[in-house]
């Protein structure tokens, strides 16, 4: 994606893998070297996509099928791409994004539905776009889910699937990590936040001076 | 689409076509024949549906792309399919729709972008349903216009485009009977409703046996 000299970063792992606390602490030092950057999410991150978040996820779980939640997702991401991704990159910003399509790929095509084919299909039809950078924060289930539901709120409603799915999601990001390894990169989650944000400072190094 | 001996009927045409009209008068005469019918509309059409309509139709025409308002109109659809006309269809109903995917084809593939070929992908991906039998009420553009503006609410933006883009319109819909010839039937809009409403009796009388 970085043409004019943007970097598009993003953060994927399972709830309470700590991938916003890291996507934020990542914005703080890079700021602090005078880098330009956009810190946005997913879903949301646009005034349109935002609204389209709502729309998702308040209410009951099974308002919306798994094919309508994707359909739903990927207005959002085309959204929050046209609006907010795309000129930030254009501008030569570095753009870290908590959540971006792999978290589609795991949640509408894993654990709701068996979607797979049909999100990356929907991906290469309306979105395609891939981050320069992913960093998969991996993190062992049971504690990441217990520090998931510590801060569960109203909207939360992802996260409530139990160790089970929380283990198989894991297990999905990390094969995804090998699908598309020339942009993923693993860090181990399973640590104090600040030797985490010392990997991830680490990983994006290479990429940020080929970006400038 | 009728598998159980529902029919699956669309109205199409250009804004201010009467097909609206159309639509309820064709379901207040098959009611009256003892019909189980439910008369439904795009977009919406059944709660969520409803609600992404509010979303697209609602504030600056600007506000979306042509082609997150494709995203949403097709999240729409899948919703209205699942909750609404494919019970109805497998309760042996039929189901009489003012708009369906054809309306897609016209507004978002040729008046707003260039996206008929996305329209056709993403229908053939996410929703893969055409009605038994369209309805296309062709009608002659500036009396259409006329009688679309007389009528006009807050949330009829699509219709102030003006006489070019309903020209455009009218005949990319007649287009879309000849590529979809088996299905389409052209009924002449330009007449008293009532002849109107005779022509379109007549062309569901061999559908409906069909599906009966």
């Amino acid at each position: 994606m970085s043409a004019q000299g943007g970097l598009f970063v993003s953060f994927e792992g399972i709830d309470g893998s700590g991938k916003s606390t890291q996507a934020r602490l990542l914005a703080d030092a890079l700021r602090a070297e005078g880098h330009d950057v956009v810190l946005t999410r997913e879903p949301g991150g646009s005034p349109g996509a935002e609204e389209i978040r709502a729309l998702v996820l308040q209410g009951d779980p099974e308002r919306w099928s798994a094919e309508t939640e994707l359909l739903l997702f990927n207005a959002a991401r085309r959204d929050h791409l046209e609006r907010t991704i795309r000129p930030a990159l254009e501008a030569g910003r570095v753009v870290i994004c908590d959540r971006f399509a792999d978290s589609t790929r795991m949640y509408q095509g894993l654990s709701r539905g068996d979607l797979r084919s049909a999100a990356d299909q929907l991906h290469a039809l309306m979105i395609g776009v891939e981050p320069d950078l992913t960093l998969l924060i991996d993190m062992e289930p049971v504690a990441a889910l217990a520090r998931a539901k510590a801060r569960a709120g109203s909207e939360e409603r992802f996260e409530d699937f139990g160790v089970g799915l929380q283990e198989r999601m894991r297990a999905g990001f990390l094969a995804l990590a090998k699908e598309f390894a020339s942009r993923f990169r693993v860090i181990d989650g399973n640590r104090d936040e600040v030797l985490v944000a010392g990997d991830v400072m680490a990983a994006i190094r290479g990429p940020l001076r080929t970006a400038s």
